[in-house]
């Protein structure tokens, strides 16, 4: 197979990490004998320092006609503490999820056995969990009317939803459900939100169409609750745009890494897949981040494509470095540390 | 001292859980030399089943001519599946929050060293966590414009906040910080929403007046995160009132048992105590609820009053259940366990 793959490296910690995943997508393209086709854009803290822009427009021209996008992390530590900075590298993100018309974004949340007693939290109560949380990522208050009013006294945002918005990714959490263990929670906060009033009803009248998926229905701070209560309890997760951005966070702490979480954002054609963890600035530049999210990133790509037995390759590639210790400070708990990029050697090395 | 409470029990093990409240109030009043006068009221699915509303004139009339509320737990279950229901008992927590004009919950989250191992995580990520989440409770998302367009298949909600809405909060904050360690953590999503910048830029501008309290600005993401990490981090936070209910609820899980964490919520003039656990149904009837967090919930009633010693005494007995096992089952980890009411009688006893 041949594919062209837009390379958003970004910020921090994200060219380095990328690279690793890079060499490890080499490696299996090699093997397995197909045709990557890497198409290097700027993005984030990066693009504004370049072009003044944090997803300029060739950078969107690469995506919108690339079979995929990786993407690595954004965000700057220089921008934090200015909230009213007209430029910020995070409305790249927000700009190019809009443009590239991402709506799903899937955040599964999984234990690595050898990994289990790095969480915080008790391996009895881990053990097992192998969640998927389906974000709205184009819709909610992130992208209504905001502003302010009374000489800037008071100020506004609108969370919107539209029945068409949330079938769409409804829908998704209905088929991915059924591949899974055919059980779907919808998180909202129906009890106070209007818009969420229209999530559930939404839903439940979807409900017919897949009746095979057993529904159940939560609020999003009871979910915040047992999450980490009951982690094992969920399986398929649907929610909007700002509930999963809380708890697709909360629930990376599960898995005692979050170095190794991975993820995709989905759209009708477009699709993007990038490591949870942010862009780590104090990391940056040291070769120390650890690059196995981005390089399971890479195996959710190959497995959006069809290409089961590579995206195994890589996890296998990817439990060898576990067991065996190739692992980054992060992960070596006293014993050696390895580079980002001595890692990332010896898993293209092991396919 | 002569204190009128009023007493809404509410719905679920509300009723059972506030009998215990009163019973060690009195024992503490007879002890202290008080004069405590309760005022029952309705609210809840008790008054919608009683008068059609879940908080009735008449009983905001008794809570608004009282000198604090003493609250059980509101919800029943048939109101659960059925968000379009026209009545819902929580409209009636939300029209008393602001009747009230309760501006401020208070949410304490602390560790019983009795208590530590029943917590999902680890020990020694929790020892030490003394923390209190101050969320916004009469504004925000909670209770601005919402209804519905296009024929009903467009939804929105208005998240909205004044400046003042945002000082009178983060001014009960830096006093509660300054009490304490120093230290307040804004919690927003300032990166995305405007109401957040408006909370963030408020903050700051409040800092000066405050020149021993050290303040951090974090987003609700990342505080979800790091609050079930590193929880003994954080001291006071502050927050909107959709964030605050999915953060408080979250960081109830640290402890180990919601079963007794209590909370208050006050305004100008108005104090409501109520512990955080909910209505629970199941429970409902059978004298196996735990009632400490509703008399802890009073503990912060006598201390808000300054009436300091009379709660150290009711700590003081509840920490000696503990210790001796006199707990409802929840707690009793195969050990005999007693009836909410023996607790309860035990308590009052004690003091
Ligand atoms: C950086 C920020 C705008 C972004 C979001 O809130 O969506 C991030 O937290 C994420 O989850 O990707
Ligand atoms: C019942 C509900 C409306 C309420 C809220 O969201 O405020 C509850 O969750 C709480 O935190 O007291």
């Amino acid at each position: 197979m041949k594919l062209n793959i837009a390379l958003l490296a970004g910020d921090g910690i994200g060219p380095e990490v990328i690279d690793q995943a890079v060499k490890v997508c080499d490696a299996v393209a090699k093997k397995f004998n197909h045709d990557l086709n890497w198409q290097p854009a700027l993005t984030g803290a990066a693009a504004i320092d370049a072009v003044g822009e944090p997803y300029p427009d060739e950078t969107h021209e690469i995506c919108v006609n690339a079979d995929a996008v990786l993407f690595g992390a954004i965000g700057h530590p220089r921008f934090d503490n200015d909230p009213s900075a007209k430029v910020r590298p995070e409305q790249g993100l927000l700009k190019m999820r809009q443009k590239l018309g991402l709506f799903a974004n899937v955040r599964p949340t999984f234990t690595f056995p050898s990994l289990i007693d790095k969480s915080p939290l008790k391996r009895e109560r881990i053990e097992g969990t192998d969640l998927l949380i389906l974000r709205e990522l184009t819709g909610g208050v992130y992208f209504g009317e905001r502003g302010r009013k009374d000489d800037g006294n008071t100020a506004f945002d609108t969370m919107t939803y539209t029945r068409a918005e949330i079938q769409r990714l409804a829908k998704k959490g209905f088929e991915i459900a059924m591949t899974r263990s055919k059980r779907l929670c919808c998180v909202d906060k129906a009890n106070v939100l209007e818009s969420s009033r229209l999530w559930r009803e939404t839903v439940q009248a979807m409900e017919k169409d897949y009746p095979e998926v057993e529904v159940s229905y939560e609020f999003v701070d009871a979910v915040a609750m047992r999450l980490v209560q009951w982690p094992s309890d969920y399986d398929v997760m649907i929610t909007a745009n700002l509930f999963g951005d809380i708890l697709t966070d909360e629930a990376s702490v599960i898995s005692g890494s979050m170095g190794l979480m991975p993820s995709s954002s989905i759209g009708e054609k477009a699709r993007l897949y990038e490591p949870i963890h942010g862009s780590y600035p104090q990391a940056a530049g040291k070769d120390i981040a650890n690059p196995l999210a981005t390089v399971l990133s890479a195996a959710m790509l190959f497995e959006d494509f069809g290409l089961t037995e590579e995206a195994k390759e890589i996890r296998r590639v990817v439990n060898k470095s576990l067991a065996e210790g190739i692992v980054t400070e992060d992960l070596a708990d006293g014993a050696k540390a390895y580079k980002t990029s001595e890692v990332g050697d010896w898993l293209a090395a092991s396919i």
